[in-house]
């Protein structure tokens, strides 16, 4: 799971809603493309970001027959109109539909939503179900708002009436116009959104509120476990600021939401196994970019894990977090 | 170590100086005073923020005879002129010097310097030197610039060379705007921002250049340590964007600077004793603020940890960092 995909082409849609810079891409050649955000480059893509085969092909050297794939997370397009966010969505859910619904053993879809605008949301969220994703992809912040905010909340419990999962994906990180250094917001900003975002959900009282919307949160959950005890030790003292919607322990959620295994590290996958159990540890990539895992978890083989733990994370934490049968996948 | 004092009285910088959200204290009763920041209420202080005695006797409690003392973080000023922020700054110091004067055996002392003027910032801190304070407080940014700036380096060198310790507090958060509720600037964003300056001295080559530096980072390093699979991969992955500076691993310089032992944690802290050794890591507690660790260390007695891991963290580690020998505590 935690794999990104883009269609090999997108539409001008700067052009046909007339504002905005809405991503479009400029082929370089037949495996690479530019990404840009109105005139300004934003990262160049190869031929696995769009190639269903390729991909797979890909996993196979690691043994590895199934992705869970959604879009990059600059394609949220939050600060867009709802209804035009809404219709960007669609493009995206539906190439993405498209492609599980060609490869049912290797694909599984996740969509992305129009955050911004609750009514648009539901209503490309019941779209999502219909034409087979999963669940979808959301932001840690939603144009700077918290997920705690009231205003999200619908979305949420629709998504929990109707049984899509959700995956938290850090962007449009705080504090990234301070670290233009040393690629920063990558990685010191992504660690702290993920945790603020799991913050929120919890001090906002979204889990608490819905117990059986399934949650995700990229590379392990950030910051969030390894702080836990200072997040805690926060409500303790001073319950006056961080206890107004609930007063739960965050440590009441752990082993309740999933966090993928994106550590890069043994001992840190130590830790998180500990505070999560490893039903709740899923194999995550973030493929196929750079600063993902694409050993797709070779670490994981070589820490001398149970061979149950090891198959809780490789399968059955992500088989649960999607409540799927594995049997789905026999070849 | 990592305590904080502030004098009862402080003169009013704001009306002196002709500008400024200069801190200024109101006193409400012989043992509270409100913090003001121009106009706007900060926070309240009780008498064990100013008073040497009563601290002594509070650490008593718990077996503690000796506090590294150093200022609130947002008395930094760093935002003012450099001259002026020298002129509070020695204010500050002083006081904090004559305590430890007055109390040789229950008190080490760390200044603040005007970190925006490096000419009276490094005259500061050779004047923190002579008058027996044994390093400075810094900020983890100082006004939105990150340590690794070329304009920082110059004082780093006079702190090597004048053999003054440095300690790194977290403050003027990434993110604060935006995080209003739940108190997340100081459960998420000061991990983050200490993560942001342990990135900046090892990225911008700080520590390289300067082997000698004693540093130490609050709260454990944030999520730096947690999360260094993640920093060193993304410098294997992307060394055009973040080894500019330094091609070096941050796991290189693990053990070579100090953290705190602030994590509220058990399972944390043995992670951080793992990274780092116990002879790097220091008894911190944020006294006398609520979210610091008021029980000094319990949790640390009740881990079960070798005698000599404790006494490394309970004292030898900060005896190296601040180069004293343990005898001048002799009762």
């Amino acid at each position: 799971m935690h794999t990104h995909i883009l269609p090999k082409q997108l539409p001008n849609f700067a052009e046909k809603f007339g504002y905005g810079d809405f991503i479009h891409l400029i082929q370089k050649s037949d495996n690479t493309a530019d990404m840009m955000q109105g005139e300004k480059f934003f990262r160049t893509i190869e031929s696995n970001c769009w190639d269903p085969k390729l991909r797979i092909d890909d996993y196979e050297k690691f043994d590895t027959q199934v992705q869970v794939v959604c879009t990059i997370p600059v394609m949220f397009s939050y600060w867009a109109k709802g209804k035009d966010c809404a219709e960007l969505s669609r493009y995206l859910n539906d190439q993405i539909a498209e492609i599980c619904e060609a490869n049912p053993k290797h694909y599984l879809g996740l969509g992305t939503i129009p955050m911004q605008d609750a009514n648009e949301a539901i209503k490309e969220l019941e779209r999502c179900k219909e034409i087979g994703l999963l669940g979808v992809q959301i932001g840690s912040n939603i144009n700077d708002k918290n997920l705690s905010e009231e205003e999200f909340f619908p979305i949420f419990k629709a998504a929990q009436e109707l049984g899509m999962a959700i995956l938290v994906h850090p962007w449009n990180m705080m504090g990234m116009k301070h670290m233009t250094k040393y690629w920063l917001p990558w990685l010191v900003g992504m660690p702290a959104e993920t945790s603020r975002a799991i913050c929120s959900m919890i001090f906002g009282g979204v889990l608490e509120r819905l117990p059986d919307l399934r949650v995700c949160f990229c590379h392990a959950g950030g910051s969030f476990l390894p702080t836990i005890g200072r997040v805690e030790h926060g409500l303790n003292c001073r319950p006056d600021l961080v206890a107004i919607d609930n007063a739960k322990s965050p440590r009441e959620y752990l082993g309740k939401f999933w966090v993928d295994c994106i550590t890069h590290d043994p001992m840190a996958l130590e830790y998180i196994l500990k505070m999560q159990g490893s039903k709740r540890v899923t194999l995550g990539s973030d493929y196929p970019f750079p600063l993902g895992d694409l050993e797709i978890g070779k670490f994981i083989t070589e820490m001398g894990l149970e061979q149950n733990i090891v198959e809780d994370i490789f399968c059955n934490a992500t088989l649960e977090w999607l409540d799927i049968n594995k049997s789905r996948f026999d070849v």
